[in-house]
């Protein structure tokens, strides 16, 4: 045994540390669809935050390159690790430590999934409003990514959602930020400057995550239009009227055959309809009362209709919670379809129809496709590419971020950067930013060992 | 004429700079009670970014201390300047510069004051809801100090509300962070780094703040208990409920007394119950519809009745629109009555009545008293302290601050630690996250001239 392995062995204890080929393969990455696999040369799992801060300050004073994995279900790539690199796995950091009622928040560490969160809270009526989807995802995967979903049109994503961390910087240090408060206002504001840091500044090791009310009612409203620019406008109109849907989603024709075809969905759309339109509009409403309810839901419907809809149905909830369910999969779709890659851009609602014009014809232009659906609230657009050749490939992909940027928007709006999408980034942003942000990487991790080649190059 | 003087002339033109004695008195102070006016050196007032540019370029180059003021309406004492310091008003940078009717933003400059952005949104049906009462307020000072206010407890506060900034950095690079966008998971969140951080890191000199619809009915219930744990257990189950109100406060006897006799409210309150209630609760509700306004008022007043209120009133419009208003002038009333400090602490909010018991406590057994009112659903506690001897005030305040964090709170819930809270914290904050924040503020601001003495003792 090397030196490190005995070290690393002594704080976690020998059974939680694996090494070489006793590392399974579903530990060498994520989801991300285009990196090969790599096999860490240690994965660790930690029990505690002393086991963290002591695996930390192990591998800062040997350099040995550290990754956080949460449930390996990240799409950018910021869990594969790095060759002779650590892995730490909290999978065995997965309790709920407290659901707080009069509080509204829930106390847990970073390997508890979104079913477990869930099934925890929901007794108290409460539930935890962060849903990228995925549920198998951990909340300390949320934290690193800043994770989003379908439902932050009303309730925000990981950012809005987490309130304090105990956190371990790389040099050992455990600290507690913000806690079961709402809001503060002293001195700078390290939780957030932690979630959305995919684990490059400290890693989490216990979570305080809000908790909202559960709503009884819920209804959706499909829409198909004609024109793509009719959906786009009708994002902001159905907002500014207050109708605060928690869903608000746009699928395109050939996203939605696909979603169709795969998950078998009935949506009762004639094919008349069906064939006569690009896009589709996915109201999500919910009521205190089923009288609210069903008076939104009608007001939605005469808006649509206002807004140049071709027809609204309200989906009953077998129907409902299939299109839900499948836009959740939306991801599965396109890599079951062959998708070469992925994005997630975020632009300002407005700048929609212009981004996903163009970005589809930029795929067209280099002989290949872009097709998607994606979270018309947030301005956040989901590709899938279609293009073979990776020199080209990466050619488009600079093509689509370059155009979200000058369009105000960013690479991504809630998978993050990880090892896929940080040399674009590296090439994008403003050189007086990254000369910041590597400052600040610099305060937390003096000796570059948290997850380097995310945000950013690796040495 | 200095050098100093030429070369800060130079930038912003020799009408836009005063020096020494020609700075009106009004600039040497924000409303902060304890700490004495101090003139600056130099009081620039720039146009435009390039010029706050320029300021911070050569105060960096020369050690010169720079502090920036808004409307000087903090409560902190962080816009109160250094001797032989730099003062950057941006009084003239105040313009509106967009309001965005599709993505729901403005994008301001950050001189534009509350009533001149609300003035501004108005014809489109929107709402700027970051209301920390004080009206002549401005963005910038509300980015400075994350501003929170009544409206917080179902909008957040400046953080959730300012999606984006144009900053200068002490070493004189524009940079621009976020955007028109609601979610981003793209590198470090500079936004929320810069929001908060009391012109310690860097400049705002662009804002684009989050707006919402109008919503056309309100409606105020005021609900006196005789118990102020009463009080308390009331709020969790209020917004348990689903209810959602916008305004959710506590008033104590004392402070209630003091606003019904300074502002001459009519709350039509018998005398019978006024005596016996140790606490009000102020439930701010908003529909859509007159209808569902009425509905959850009457939900409200029934749950309020189940709570153990002592009665609850509907206050007519007049009524209520006038306690509210004393209400936001709960600090001039206690000025004018004599209050020797404010504290605006945050703590859980399951933990306040244990806080405010003990607080009081702390304040009679040093020879003084505290009263107050506060966001009874953010946990965010106002307590005017009365106490003239300096030295006992300090200790008490030491007390009242260490038991807020032993709570799982923090100093500050929105005015920021400011010149006068900035000791306390510095005794009473982990030295590992200190020394953290230490680190960050170098890395924005290598020569330390933005605000010294606020976050970090002065040198």
């Amino acid at each position: 045994m090397s030196g490190m392995t005995v070290r690393f062995a002594q704080i976690v204890g020998a059974d939680h540390l694996q090494t070489g080929a006793a590392i399974a393969e579903d530990y060498w990455h994520d989801e991300e669809l285009t990196q090969p696999p790599q096999a860490p040369a240690y994965l660790a799992k930690p029990a505690t935050a002393e086991e963290v801060a002591g695996l930390l300050t192990a591998a800062s004073q040997h350099k040995v390159a550290v990754t956080a994995r949460g449930s390996g279900c990240g799409l950018s790539g910021a869990a594969r690790p790095v060759a002779g690199g650590l892995l730490i796995s909290f999978e065995r950091m997965n309790s709920v430590l407290e659901i707080d009622t009069v509080n509204q928040v829930a106390v847990v560490q970073p390997g508890v999934t979104l079913t477990e969160l869930a099934a925890a809270t929901e007794e108290f009526g409460l539930r935890y409003m962060v849903y990228p989807g995925e549920l198998s995802a951990s909340v300390g995967g949320n934290v690193g990514t800043n994770a989003g979903g379908m439902r932050a049109v009303k309730y925000g994503v990981a950012r809005h959602n987490v309130l304090g961390l105990q956190a371990v910087l790389p040099t050992g240090e455990i600290i507690r930020t913000g806690g079961k408060i709402a809001k503060v206002s002293t001195a700078y504001d390290l939780t957030q400057l932690i979630v959305g840091s995919e684990g490059t500044l400290a890693l989490a090791t216990e979570v305080v995550v809000k908790l909202h009310p559960r709503v009884e009612h819920s209804a959706t409203v499909l829409a198909p239009f004609a024109d793509f620019d009719q959906v786009m406008a009708a994002v902001p109109a159905i907002l500014a009227d207050g109708l605060a849907p928690y869903i608000l989603e746009y699928i395109d024709n050939v996203t939605m055959a696909g979603l169709v075809h795969t998950q078998h969905l009935e949506l009762g759309i004639p094919d008349q309809i069906r064939d006569s339109c690009t896009a589709y509009l996915v109201v999500g409403l919910e009521g205190r009362t089923s009288g609210r309810l069903d008076e939104d839901v009608e007001r939605t419907g005469g808006l649509l209709a206002e807004l140049g809809a071709v027809d609204a149905y309200v989906l009953d909830g077998g129907a409902a919670r299939k299109l839900v369910q499948a836009r959740e999969k939306a991801f599965w779709t396109a890599k079951a379809i062959g998708a070469d890659d992925i994005i997630d851009t975020v632009v300002p609602r407005s700048a929609m129809p212009n981004f996903l014009t163009a970005a589809r014809d930029f795929a067209t232009a280099a002989g290949g496709a872009a097709a998607g659906c994606g979270h018309a609230g947030d301005g956040n657009v989901h590709l899938a590419v279609f293009l073979k050749d990776p020199v080209k490939r990466k050619r488009l992909m600079d093509e689509i971020f370059s155009l979200a940027m000058e369009l105000g928007g960013a690479i991504s709006g809630e998978h993050g950067l990880g090892r896929a999408k940080t040399p674009y980034y590296l090439k994008l942003e403003d050189p007086a930013k990254l000369a910041l942000m590597r400052r600040i990487k610099q305060s937390f991790d003096p000796a570059g060992i948290l997850n380097p080649g995310v945000v950013f190059a690796a040495d």
